[in-house]
């Protein structure tokens, strides 16, 4: 078993940096604050006797070196970076527990036959730039690095140079590792385990995504004095656009889910009826076929309310990823640790993108779940138990080991 | 008549202070931009050889004295504060036409018995500070002074402060004038006058508005792994409510308008579920009772709204004013003048709110109009023509010059 003090501690510790204002984090990805979380955990992998190596998209990888070193190393980590209003475990679990994972390696003075190389994957969160998991996208080669270097954030910040400036922009050629196989340990972020008492979801699907980036342009025009059938309402646009998604995501239930959570509006005036609005519509899936029939009903419908309130549309695809099956061989190593360890466990579909979904299209590849309070995450009042934390480390370990060979 | 060119000139000269980004201005109330655009008209007050004085509140009133100077004066203005997207006359017509008021007066060597002083009030605008008619408002005795000092702008500042910051805090107690009667030029801002083809708009009754500030408070939580029943969404009730507001309008338009232009979201992430939004809702009529019902009717709706998606709202009124008719003796001023220069007329409501509106419950107030093109206003791209502008000041001329009596 890991040592779960020292794990939480850990954790405990990494939240420091980039408090938010209720508790939980506000370390985006590429910021001071993530520079300073990325050191943190540079100086702990140092002391564990890890070899740092960093790609050119900032991912930082962690290597205990295996007793065959010519074998592909057993991956295992997550993120470090936050939502504006993150939580503590989101991402952080996975790359502290991947660190535990070799911390009680070296404890325990066992060596594995394959390497074992602790992630932090750049920008998982996708909030700042999207989209989301971008480092892991252009690691599996489905994103292209030039053209994600070139994403802006609000304020028009470049993502490649926003890593250059925090000093994580590493040497080494993105994707150009073999991986025998990857693991990632992550909180739930939904209520099943917690609601059915259970102390590992063992993660057999990811639903897929769609990021949908639609700008409306109606016409800027005084809120008293322009007549109601001349109005070309871009904030009253965006309002149906906003129902329409929900409308659909809730024909689909369970099987779907749908909601628009980021919205501009310009000038954003009181007394100015607004010219364009800006926002991006969120739709996943476990289904590609559930996926792709609520993208159609969506475009239908926005041409059909900006035919009505007689305002232009342009609708940018900003983030995709297809509905995911996770490994055989290594859900099985998940589970028969589970198994092992005496933890009651289920297969579990992940709500969430992760980096373990990209992971997946290019190497072996599977999640371990543990419960959150209340399903809560993106919000900081995110929480989960020590004993949780321990038990999806404690899988975790049993299944790396089992995966790097002793 | 006055000088066309002059006046034309002088609104082109101040649309160099705070340029907007499409044609316009951004030349918001306390800004630096705003600072320097009152500098400019003190110049061109002292040329004319008036007398400034500043209120706490920033109001300016330049002052050409008058045969006897125990009589109240005229007074005659608008504002110079514009939208964050404003347009070059909204306003400014109204402060420039009264100055070239005084200055043909000058030109022709015309003396009056009152006095006339040229105005110009702080913060018409409500954009960067609720309410509307800030300065007026409290003149009028409305709007408590220490309160409007307190309101905060998006970025929080004080509306006192930043007052004081620019350097446009006056000495003079807000109100203590003696008005004999304000005149107000200003475009129409909507496009009756331009499809009939009239030059004048005589202004005998100007609109109601209520200004209400909603909150709604729901969950922050992930957009993918959080199940549909579970949401608690913030930005789905701001959508829900601007929905409302737009069918109550069209209920009741062409007697009332209704949007919702300012919006803010949090914490405004691609994946989060919002879990708080704030925006203002803008109601209008010439009816009270149309604007108490609609008022009644958004409020119901709300509540049923919230009920329905397990989300709390609190409604502050950030801006009122009852729906005004202005004084009959100059209304007839207006008409008279605008028959007595041949130009064509009709009696107008007006559909913003300004200045006069609040002035109007204090001392005998009436508006002039002209027309605009398409009737667009609170946009970059609002335009008029010179000959519109020298028709609506001459009607200003002879009204003001006919009420301080030669
Ligand atoms: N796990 C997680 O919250 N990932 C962020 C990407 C997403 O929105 O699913
Ligand atoms: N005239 C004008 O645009 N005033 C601003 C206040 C309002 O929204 O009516």
């Amino acid at each position: 078993r890991i040592n779960s003090d020292r794990l939480w501690d850990s954790i405990m510790e990494m939240a420091k940096i980039g408090p938010g204002i209720a508790g939980g984090n506000n370390r985006q990805t590429v910021t001071d604050e993530d520079g300073e979380g990325r050191h943190l955990f540079k100086r702990w992998c140092d002391a564990a006797g890890l070899e740092m190596g960093v790609d050119e998209m900032g991912t930082m990888f962690a290597r205990r070196e295996g007793t065959d070193p010519s074998l592909p190393p057993v991956y295992v980590g997550s993120h470090l970076d936050t939502q504006p209003t993150g939580g503590k475990y989101d991402g952080v679990l996975g790359v502290l527990g991947g660190l535990e994972v070799v911390r009680s390696l070296n404890d325990l003075g066992i060596k594995t036959k394959h390497p074992i190389v602790v992630t932090n994957w750049t920008n998982e969160e996708g909030s700042r730039f999207a989209p989301a998991m971008m480092a892991s996208g252009v690691f599996a080669g489905v994103l292209d690095q030039a053209d994600v270097y070139g994403h802006v954030d609000k304020q028009g910040k470049k993502f490649g140079e926003e890593l250059e400036r925090i000093g994580w922009k590493g040497p080494e050629k993105v994707g150009d590792r073999k991986i025998h196989a990857f693991f990632e340990l992550h909180i739930e972020q939904g209520p099943i385990l917690e609601d059915e008492d259970i102390d590992i979801g063992v993660v057999t699907h990811g639903q897929g995504l769609k990021w949908l980036q639609v700008t409306l342009t109606g016409k800027e025009a005084h809120t008293g004095s322009t007549p109601m059938p001349k109005r070309r309402n871009a904030g009253l646009g965006m309002a149906r656009v906003i129902e329409l998604v929900h409308e659909i995501a809730m024909d689909y239930q369970p099987d779907a889910v749908g909601a628009v959570g980021h919205m501009e509006v310009y000038p954003n005036s009181r007394n100015i009826i607004a010219g364009r609005t800006v926002f991006t519509v969120d739709i996943r899936s476990p289904e590609k076929e559930v996926l792709d029939a609520m993208d159609g009903r969506i475009r239908e419908g926005i041409d059909t309310i900006c035919d009505a309130l007689d305002i232009r549309y342009e609708i940018e695809q900003v983030g995709a990823f297809d509905p995911v099956t996770f490994d055989a061989g290594c859900v099985k190593a998940i589970r028969d640790a589970a198994d092992r360890l005496g933890y009651s466990h289920r297969n579990i579909v992940s709500g969430a993108g992760h980096d373990a979904c990209w992971i997946n299209r290019v190497a072996p590849t599977a999640m371990v779940m543990c419960p959150c309070v209340d399903g809560l995450s993106h919000n900081e009042a995110e929480e989960i138990t020590k004993e949780w934390a321990s038990a999806g480390a404690d899988v975790l370990f049993h299944a790396v080991v089992e995966t790097a060979v002793i």
